[in-house]
């Protein structure tokens, strides 16, 4: 059967045609989200994927897109959810596209304190990624723009944790006071690790940030040397924050662009965890599978 | 004796004329240092103090105007600091103005594990407030754009720390994805008691940026609130870093911008923090005062 998965982000469209899960055809784009208004989704989709519809096709969305302001709102499931939960509460958006179109909800937690925390899209990354290792239990990190820990067990999701790492990093690099002073472009491993190693030795965030600067203002740094080390600094955050609860040495998998989860497992290595890569690609396209043949839906 | 005290912050100017210590007259303009180029420093003040010179005036400027960017480079004083050794080190920058015009110089630190730390017109404002204070030994708490937290001990400054609270503060609320729900102008301390309570609960920063997206994405929050409980999250993550090696209920001279100072006393008190308060610009003008008179200098 011919399929057309979207992972549909907040800042890009990924669509890719199957044929009985058997890739055949990927379309990329920088037609995310939040920059569409809710009229542009179908619109989207024809332009970009018009050529691949048969007689037989079928469409599955992750993502954005079943945000309240994308296309059509898909509520989020509630931890600990199951990928047979997705799959019971998909959504069909009015289309008047010529085959069954439905949008992937996704998940949401709420802490012991009362915090809430979200993720759309990731949940497919992990079912899938999990689906691809044979896990039924361990620990998931999908580093990005916002950055994802979860714990599955017995193949739920039982709870998850956002941190704001990637974001965080661009915005450093593009509007702070440090914009200037991070013009590398190439990852410089010593200033890397040195990064890991004052951020090991002084956890505080909001004085790591400043002392980037410091370093570059009083010349131990080589100015383009300050993104090396800012990165790891963040990172570092990140890693030091998820994994306080971790036992020591736990297994890491780690779901998303292949470079950015090279520089986490330097960072997970340095910190004594080891990792499993899964592309976030090939793990949603795993996460997705199930989802459209009809025995997986209740 | 007529002198002129100028505080040249980054993106502000203030200048103070002084008789025999009393204030007379104040400019506040936003020519900060960072936005004028080597050749207009002197035409800044010749604009905006020139109607106060008098044959007996003498200039003291402190701040970024005397970094390696500004009028002319004063180079830092390390740790341990007192204010004869600012005294024993200011520069002249070439002018042609009709009096004596010195730039008092920056403080530098090292942590042991060899970070560099570094400030510019703090030094004066923590000088200045342990003087009115009668201070001689005490924590120093500056809120701001960059944070600093220092330690004084017989009249010197032994040690410090700076923390990015308002500039993250700052691009969380104009370039990040919380942007657009930052549209309260009105500070809620319901909402930033809330934010000090999770900041306790969970200290991880990364974390709290993004929950404080969550919050509002899933209702928790209002829109109009998420500045005020951000605000809460960023300030706390200083605060508990910087305090984690201080003795509980230790007193923090808070020196600052009232309005800022008193959302900085309401945390400290939540983390049983009691805080003495001061004024920023009374405090510079304190620091300054013995720096005009003849008896300091070696």
């Amino acid at each position: 059967m011919q399929c057309i998965a979207i992972d549909w982000g907040s800042t890009s469209f990924r669509a890719y045609l199957l044929n009985n899960g058997r890739l055949l055809e990927t379309c990329n784009t920088d037609e995310g989200a939040l920059r569409l208004s809710r009229e542009e989704f179908e619109a989207t989709v024809q332009k970009n994927c018009g050529h691949w519809f048969d007689g037989t096709s079928k469409l599955l969305i992750c993502g954005m897109a079943g945000s309240r302001n994308g296309w059509h709102e898909a509520p989020y499931v509630s931890c600990p959810a199951t990928l047979n939960d997705l799959a019971e509460q998909l959504v069909s958006p009015e289309h008047s596209l010529p085959f069954s179109c439905e949008i992937v909800p996704g998940v949401k937690t709420i802490t012991t304190s009362g915090v809430p925390d979200v993720m759309r899209g990731e949940e497919l990354q992990i079912f899938g990624a999990a689906s691809l290792g044979g896990i039924a239990e361990g620990v998931f990190c999908l580093p990005g723009t916002h950055s994802k820990w979860a714990q599955l067990r017995q193949h739920q999701i039982i709870q998850f944790s956002t941190y704001m790492t990637g974001e965080l990093y661009t915005l450093m690099r593009k509007h702070s006071s440090l914009a200037n002073l991070c013009n590398d472009e190439d990852p410089d491993p010593d200033l890397f690790e040195l990064g890991l190693e004052h951020a090991r030795a002084n956890p505080a965030l909001l004085n790591q940030l400043f002392t980037s600067r410091a370093m570059a203002v009083t010349g131990y740094l080589e100015t383009r040397q300050v993104s090396s080390y800012l990165s790891a600094t963040i990172i570092a955050s990140e890693i030091l924050s998820a994994s306080a609860a971790l036992p020591c040495g736990a297994l890491i998998n780690l779901v998303g662009d292949p470079a950015l989860c090279q520089r986490y497992q330097t960072a997970l290595a340095y910190f004594d965890y080891p990792s499993q890569l899964y592309s976030a690609s090939e793990a949603v396209l795993a996460g997705m599978d199930p989802l459209f043949s009809e025995t997986i839906r209740v």
